[in-house]
This record gives structure tokens, C-alpha cells and sequence, in this order.
């Protein structure tokens, strides 16, 4: 089966942490919006988007079709994907756990996104950067520290969990730590830099992910987008620690 | 088996989308926060948190104990508890659906909650109160109506959907459909009632699962923790339309 995901084509946004599992996984896909031609473009996304190509439609991209199924939300996809390619636990515990972990990085995602439109998605960043410094000030001293300590705990209870944050295998959680992991220090790097040594089995994590050779390789191609101010993760230094 | 659920004592909060599963599946369950004595009350829910009563503690409440397993986040359990208790489709194509528009009503509750706390949530109302009215009246013109629409629409799908979100019969995504029209009206008074007839399928759904015989005794029962002004559903008349 060749999986068709839908995703905004100039971003790396929630789409990436989709991109990561099934680069990982070696599977067959692919990125449509990215594509040119007939059934292809931003158009072929948005007419699913408008419900007429599905009888499910979904709110938002990601979503990915595999086979007759369409799957919208981007943990959700991950579960799906996760089962399929040995990227997940097999028992009930260990899948309900990786899911709980990917559902609460996606809580994190949010207020991420959030430290650059704190009034109104829809708004520019200009038009409410005021209001950005606040939040972003107390995302950097609440509620980073507080995600960010919460997996880094994770990896401190066992000899075998420091490797991965659920059990001694990869999972999708890990890739997804990774991309949070990279883009918080693309948006915040002198903050990050001051926090290396705090969550140092995090940055360990995310510098075997980045080895793992499919991975490497995906990286370093052109299906990797690089950041930019249009995605979740922003640059602006004013909103970084001094 | 008796659950166990785990959530703040004096809120629905996201806790409530559990107890409304657990309360329509006729489960047997302990609200172990909301309890006095040994082994309950907030600080047997602390203790998990704290990550010593368990392998994998849970970020935040609501998390719920089901024999051995320790299962968090909101959606994740309702994942769970639907497949149980017949409040999910048995097929992939239908579960992964279901839990897609659950995720979606997370995202919409987690936009609700932040028209009161757009700039930070550990602050109170009053220190960000311009940023609140900023926020709310995005809130009420663009995000809203996306999302509402969209539900909307779903229920417009079929003479069989008109009834209920996924197919022919109540699944988990009713009950927080439910909890989030009944919130929202709570909230924001003014702007629903001149929205009921652009939603009039979602306001009928929410009569119509209000009227099942166990979500009316629950309602009226004293388990129903009345709306308050620490929840996620706050009424802040400055926030409502004019």
C-alpha cells in the first residue's frame, strides 16, 4: 500500500510528525500537497477538507489515506501508524501509554504554537507581539520546564527507559520528542542552550533519533522542509531569554 | 470491576467527559478525589502524579485506574472506555473516527479554555483580562463557528447521522458534544442563543442526550458538579457577545 498524506506543502507543522513515522518506517507515501499535476497540490487537500471526497471528512490536515480509510489528527494517524510498523507496544498497557505520552506532547505542541499567537491564530504575529512576550515569557519559565521535565523524568527511571521513552524499544513518541526537541531549539535557542544540561537525556534522545540512518537520510534530503516563520516553531529572538 | 478516576474535586474540567462515559455506560466508579479518608481525597491523586504510585504517572488529571492499568489523558481513556462499553463502533474505520472527532473537541476545549487564560493559565482572569477580550471576540467570530460548523455539518450527512455523530448510535463522541454545547451556553449565553438556529442539530443532540435516563439522573444527582468559575466553562459577561 502507498499512503497518500495530506499536509500544508511549505511547512513542517503538525504534518512533520507524520512525515517522521513513516520515513522511519520505510513505507511507501505520499506528501500530495508537495506534488504537482492532476490530483495533486493544495487543492487535492482542500477537497477533502470541503467533504466532498469523503464521507468522514476531517477538520484539519494532517490526515493521511491508507487504503479506503482516510485518518485525520495527527496522534491519531500515529496510533494507526504506529501499530502497523512496529513503531508501538503490541500489549493494550503499553499502546494506551504511547498514545497518553504523544497526546500530552501534542497539549505542548499547542501552548508552543500559542507563545507566537496568543490572541488569535488568524491574526499576524505582529498584530498581538505584545502579547506574545507575555506568554512566551511564562511558557519559558512555567510551562516548558514543566513538559519538558515531566519526559525527561521518563528517562531517568530505569537503565532500559533511558534509551526510549516507552520501554527498551523506538516508538513513535520517541521521533515526536525528537521534532519537539529540534524545534524548540531552532524557536529557542538561547533558552535551550541554558536548559542543555537540565534535560540532557532529552537532547541524548534526540541526538540518536537524528542517527538512526533513515532518519539521517530523510533529514538531509529535500523532502525535509527547513523551518520558517510560517510553522509551529518560530524563530523571533525577542521571544527567547535573554 | 470498579474504575477508579482520578480528576480535580471541585471542577468538571476535562474530568467531566469521563464521568459522563462512565455515568451513560452504567459503570461502577469511584470519584476518588471527591472522597475523604485514607487512600482518597486530592492527595491520592497527587501521589500518582508525584510518579511513586505508578510506572507511568500521568502528566495531569484526568487519569483513571482500570485493574492494573493506569490510563491519562482524556481522550485516550474515553478511547478505552468506549470500546468496553459499547459507546464506540467495533470496526477500525469507526473507532479511529470516533476518536478523530474526539480530538477534535479537545482542540475546540482547549481554544474555549484560553479566552479566559490567552496569556497564561497559571495567572488569574484579572491579569489578563484585556487579553481575554481580545482573544473571546476572535474566539466567538472565527473559531467557534469553524468548529461548530463543522459538527454541524456532520449531522447533516445522512438521516441516520442526524441522530448522533458516528452512525446510527451514541458513542463517546454525543457525550462530549454534550458537555461542550452545555458548556458553551453556560459560558457564553448571548452568543449561543442567537446561534441556535445555524446549530440547531447540535442543540437538538444535546436535548436529546440529556434525556437518556441515566445522563438525567446523573445531571441531577449531586455527582454533577455545577459550573463555577475555575473550570474550563466560565461565564465572564465581558467575554459573551453584546
Amino acid at each position: 500500500m502507498v499512503y497518500q498524506l495530506y499536509y500544508w506543502p511549505t511547512i513542517q507543522g503538525r504534518g512533520e510528525f507524520v512525515r517522521l513515522v513513516l520515513e522511519e518506517a520505510g513505507a511507501r507515501y505520499r506528501d500530495v500537497a508537495r506534488e504537482t499535476g492532476r490530483g495533486a497540490g493544495v487543492a487535492a487537500l482542500m477537497r477533502f477538507l470541503n467533504g466532498r471526497n469523503t464521507e468522514r471528512p476531517p477538520f484539519a490536515p494532517p490526515f493521511l489515506k491508507a487504503g479506503r480509510l482516510i485518518i485525520g489528527q495527527t496522534a491519531n494517524i500515529l496510533q494507526y501508524l504506529g501499530a502497523r510498523h512496529g513503531l508501538a507496544p503490541k500489549d493494550e498497557g503499553g499502546r494506551l501509554w504511547t498514545h497518553e505520552l504523544q497526546l500530552t506532547m501534542a497539549d505542548f505542541l499547542g501552548e508552543i504554537h500559542d507563545t507566537h499567537h496568543p490572541v488569535a491564530a488568524g491574526l499576524y504575529y505582529e498584530d498581538q507581539k505584545k502579547e506574545a512576550r507575555r506568554r512566551a515569557a511564562d511558557f519559558l519559565k512555567n510551562r516548558a520546564p514543566k513538559f519538558l521535565g515531566y519526559f525527561e523524568q521518563l528517562l531517568t527511571r530505569s537503565a532500559r527507559a533511558e534509551h526510549h521513552l516507552v520501554g527498551a524499544r523506538l516508538t513513535y513518541a520517541d521521533l515526536s520528542m525528537f521534532q519537539i526537541m529540534t524545534g524548540l531549539n531552532y524557536a529557542f535557542p538561547r533558552a535551550m542552550a541554558k536548559a542543555a544540561r537540565k534535560y540532557r537525556r532529552l537532547f541524548a534522545l534526540r541526538g540518536r533519533v537524528q542517527e538512526r540512518p533513515r532518519l539521517a537520510a530523510y533529514l538531509a534530503s529535500p523532502r525535509r522542509i527547513p523551518f520558517n516563520d510560517e510553522g509551529i516553531f518560530r524563530h523571533y529572538a525577542e521571544l527567547d531569554a535573554d
